[in-house]
């Protein structure tokens, strides 16, 4: 069959595969100085953000991923105080963030001002995190930002786009060693590292360049399911300076108190750590 | 973007959402007595089966599909003798089964003589293990094939289609009546049970109609990603007369002598019982 242009938002991945989603209409349509952003309502989807053709944010499977970059790190790091998020325009990682009464200090560095607003007017629960006092806003290079720092924060998540465009600094060696400085004892960082089944070579370099730089025990992989992201099949990889057994549930923090989780629990964090076997060889 | 349809093959669900893949050839095109019968050769999948316009095997991810409703299953029933596959006309799961050892009789009941016939030429290597003297092919209805025993097969294994058109035999609750009253004593069988994401209705019913059946705690889903699959989680339900903790380790037998896995671990299984929270809630 063949889907009509007008109706269906389609992200084809390397001109090879493509996942459509059909939408009633556009919201929105910019050309910031970053890159193209576009806002789809859609029946099956909900509302959808893309950046330069790519899905971003849908309203259906989101949860997954804010939900994924921010619990296993915030377990595993006790009574964090101050956390750093890189990219992470729509707010989502900032929501799930702003549930933890032991954070104080709250910085999302985007780059991009008109991603923040975008997300802000068109997915005001999934960006709601942003108006919590502690959240500061700061529109900047991440890569850049992050260098200034040394022994500052409890947590950093890198809630990046794909190693293209304004996100290709953050697969960067230069930039997980800043991340590494910036981080204090006992502290963890969390990067988003693509698909291991469909983007199996970027997955497998960046979690070796990541294991180059804290050591190999000290960044382990774990995954989860994100259908509007090509491949479905996604994974993040945290990082520390000081701690091994990611996936111990004597590591873990109980987050039982945490409001409104749809995906994660202390079991399913556990869970996302037992890697496929071909997903093992990818890293091995 | 708009694809074009002479070089794309898209699957529609539900005309909201769509899967498509680049082909660089339609090597097979055939209107069988039950469905469309389609193979393209295609970069990023491999060769692709389609039926009905629904993509059923592709060469890049049925491994997963193949070994995870094979190996957990045989994982929990020491010693099995006999199975029986109903579907699963590409052979892949029975290339998996032929791998052990104790199996002495087993039985593929597929409803389409050409879907096994068109995958024996186009996927040797998936369907490979259909020469395996073992092996008895039955061209037949598997919910009418299955009506007829009693206490016959240690596993079942229900490689079914989607509930539409052939597969629909295979949701009712007298189907299930039937695997059960054909199972022997510690026997156990697993069914398709579709995308808890994208078919949540259709994974919680058929859950739910499967606990009516075996009863509560004898009825587990599990979970896994196929990326050419809606929604790409994609889940099975484990189903015994007499076994309780599917997701134990000590329930499970090694299968460390299991050659060419490339998903499945004892690991992996125990881990694919554990649910995402908004799972949990489809079946509670």
């Amino acid at each position: 069959m063949r889907l009509n242009k007008k109706e269906w938002f389609t992200e084809a991945f390397e001109n090879q595969t493509a996942f459509s989603v059909r939408y009633s209409k556009k919201l929105h349509a910019s050309q910031s100085q970053f890159q193209q952003i576009e806002v789809f309502q859609t029946t099956a989807m909900g509302r959808v953000l893309s950046l330069d053709g790519c899905f971003m944010v849908t309203e259906k499977d989101s949860f997954v991923y804010h939900e994924m970059i921010t619990h296993p790190t915030m377990a595993m790091v006790s009574g964090a105080e101050s956390v750093l998020v890189i990219g992470g325009g729509d707010g989502g990682t900032i929501t799930e963030l702003v549930k933890y009464p032991s954070l104080k200090s709250i910085t999302l560095c985007e780059i991009d001002a008109e991603v923040v607003s975008t997300c802000r007017e068109f997915f005001p629960e999934i960006s709601r995190g942003l108006t919590d006092p502690r959240v500061r806003v700061v529109c900047s290079d991440g890569a850049a930002y992050v260098k200034q720092f040394t022994a500052e924060f409890d947590v950093i998540l890198i809630d990046s786009t794909d190693p293209v465009g304004p996100g290709k600094a953050l697969y960067e060696l230069e930039f997980y060693q800043s991340v590494k400085r910036a981080l204090k004892e006992g502290g963890a960082a969390t990067f988003q590292t693509e698909s291991p089944i469909m983007m199996s070579e970027v997955f497998g370099s960046t979690v070796r360049n990541l294991r180059l730089v804290f050591g190999d025990e000290m960044a382990q992989p774990y995954l989860c399911v994100i259908p509007s992201y090509p491949g479905a099949m996604w994974s993040f990889t945290i990082c520390s300076v000081d701690k091994k057994d990611f996936s111990s549930p004597s590591c873990c923090l109980s987050l039982d108190y945490i409001e409104g989780l749809q995906y994660y629990g202390s079991d399913v964090q556990k869970a996302a750590f037992v890697l496929p076997q071909f997903v093992r060889r990818l890293i091995a």
